[in-house]
């Protein structure tokens, strides 16, 4: 797929699912997880450095597809990614994406990548950078509600990075959890398949909530979370689309990515739009606290941010120079002389 | 570059540069631009039907680099473009692009392709359906002002729907001018090659500005221009960024593609933000007036709407089922059960 004289600029490195997947196995996945949550963690350090706006999307009843663009002045990136519930009917995936990484000073593209891997490992490297940070000392046992195709990866991310070393399975759909739990094994994690949310959660210092329903849905209820845990809520992430009962949120010391986008599609949804929240580059910075006793309920209030996905399209341009795992794309018209675009169509005819 | 048992859905058609020049010399650069200009022309008539939004753009003292989605509810389309004056000093385009088309039912995208030439065509085949709307009767000289990369398109699209035989070049750059004359000998039309702006618009119906400095330019002062001319300005296209005397507008009844876009973006950035413009879906629907009196200047505003990329990808999805100019791409990870993402990545390994 390479044309004929173009210059190196015209050729764009691409990474597919095969060429994604491959890199995972290549640098191994604890250490890709550890690998994308050192870049999410340095961005969220210069988080003022970034040109920030909330997601732009396009909402129909059934799903979203949405445009997540940022700059740091050096690069830009910006990922495009859909979720539709509904698609697992269909044999489909809820969540598919892909991103791009451009150089500021000239617009030109350098990096286009698959992005439904990479947006399950780079969501699962943010929540154990996070859980790290809020997290009970010594946090060893994760209930993980909602076992779809983000789940093991969470796990995953939670066992590098936190050192969990149990965790608690539930579902609504028992056969999703025998899948997560099948994928577990070997892990060196304790793998408990649980019958209820209630059940789950016995014992979790560290809860995950990841469903995907786009409703109102109450996975968690105020009863059911006790002290000195920390919640790490995944799945509300659109307009109408919630997980928690309101009063555990009254309960919370909450934490978010990015205020402005979070009190549309988080969780805080459902609180006034002057709920008091931290922004979690400040509990990084050292500009706010983090977790302050023992007995506090943390939560993250998790939408997924553009930040996250440029640092994971920064860390796979990183990594792919050595790899060789990518294709160059005959994606950008490139003329000799840059103004004889038409010259270039009319030669190649 | 295919994965080993990727379903239909996982490979998203890629068109190259190579496959789009193929597609156009295949098609012909009259006919396709004529295909382009009747998209254009049915999704402007079905302008209310589209999810709307002005562009998102993040903004450098060099440049710009922008989103533009939108939807119709079935399709879902955005283009990635930037905007960099400086780029031809080194030796690099102006504007890049590509494109995507997404089925809004799945949120799956269904087309990726190059933009870069596809912008030159949708632009010019834009320009071409509002002359053929704006201009006086029996139109048939154009000045061409800026004989950058897309210049050749312009005049050819308004040869191939306007009717145009005469265009006559200026550039501040001759050696831009003389490019120009040369690849557009051999159309049938005349070329007049002019040393001066003024010259060029003498006893043109249609004036074409196209220049690219990011900058508040006047390469159309108000005495160059007299009555019962189409003014169709294309450069004007960035805050900061307009190519017309302030005092041309004001004696202009202005179109626009829409308006809370070009009141950033367009000449008319220089104007009250009540200043009355025209919507130009209105005078195609019969809800607007166009052109009312033979010694009328019309202008339009042309800054680019994401609607025009949409037709514009909408005609290439169209036209490469027969031709297969295209390669599957391995974009989207597909796993067999849409919940086991997971135990994709460990199978592949």
């Amino acid at each position: 797929m390479i044309n004929l004289n173009p210059s190196d600029k015209a050729l764009v490195p691409f990474v597919s699912v095969d060429h994604m997947m491959k890199l995972i196995q290549h640098i191994g996945l604890h250490d890709m997880l550890k690998g994308i949550s050192s870049y999410v963690e340095a961005d969220f350090k210069r988080w003022e450095s970034f040109d920030k706006t909330p997601r732009v999307g396009s909402h129909t009843d059934d799903g979203v597809m949405e445009l997540m663009p940022t700059s740091d002045g050096l690069d830009y990136g910006f990922k495009y990614v859909n979720c539709h519930p509904k698609n697992t009917e269909e044999g489909l995936q809820t969540v598919v994406a892909f991103g791009l990484l451009a150089d500021v000073a000239s617009g030109y593209p350098v990096l286009l990548t698959e992005m439904t891997l990479l947006t399950a490992l780079r969501t699962a490297a943010t929540s154990a950078v996070v859980a790290k940070l809020l997290a009970p000392k010594g946090a060893r046992v994760m209930a993980m509600i909602g076992n779809g195709a983000q789940s093991e990866f969470q796990a995953t991310a939670m066992q590098a990075i936190v050192g969990i070393d149990e965790v608690r399975l539930y579902d609504i759909d028992a056969a999703a959890t025998a899948k997560c739990a099948a994928n577990l094994q070997g892990t060196g994690m304790k793998i408990v398949a649980c019958k209820t949310g209630q059940e789950a959660i016995e014992g979790a210092h560290i809860i995950t909530t990841c469903t995907a329903d786009k409703a109102y849905a109450t996975i968690l209820t105020d009863n059911m979370v006790g002290a000195g845990v920390h919640i790490n809520a995944i799945g509300g992430d659109c307009p109408g689309k919630t997980e928690l009962a309101e009063a555990i949120l009254h309960r919370s010391e909450i934490f978010v990515e990015y205020p402005e986008q979070t009190r549309i599609e988080g969780e805080i949804q459902q609180l006034a739009t002057d709920h008091p929240v931290t922004e979690l580059w400040q509990v990084m910075t050292g500009q706010a606290d983090g977790r302050t006793s023992e007995a506090q309920i943390t939560l993250f209030d998790s939408v997924g941010f553009a930040i996250e996905d440029f640092s994971a399209l920064r860390y796979v341009r990183d990594q792919i120079k050595a790899t060789k795992l990518f294709h160059p794309l005959d994606l950008l018209a490139d003329p000799e002389d840059p103004r004889d675009l038409f010259g270039m169509l009319q030669r190649a005819g």
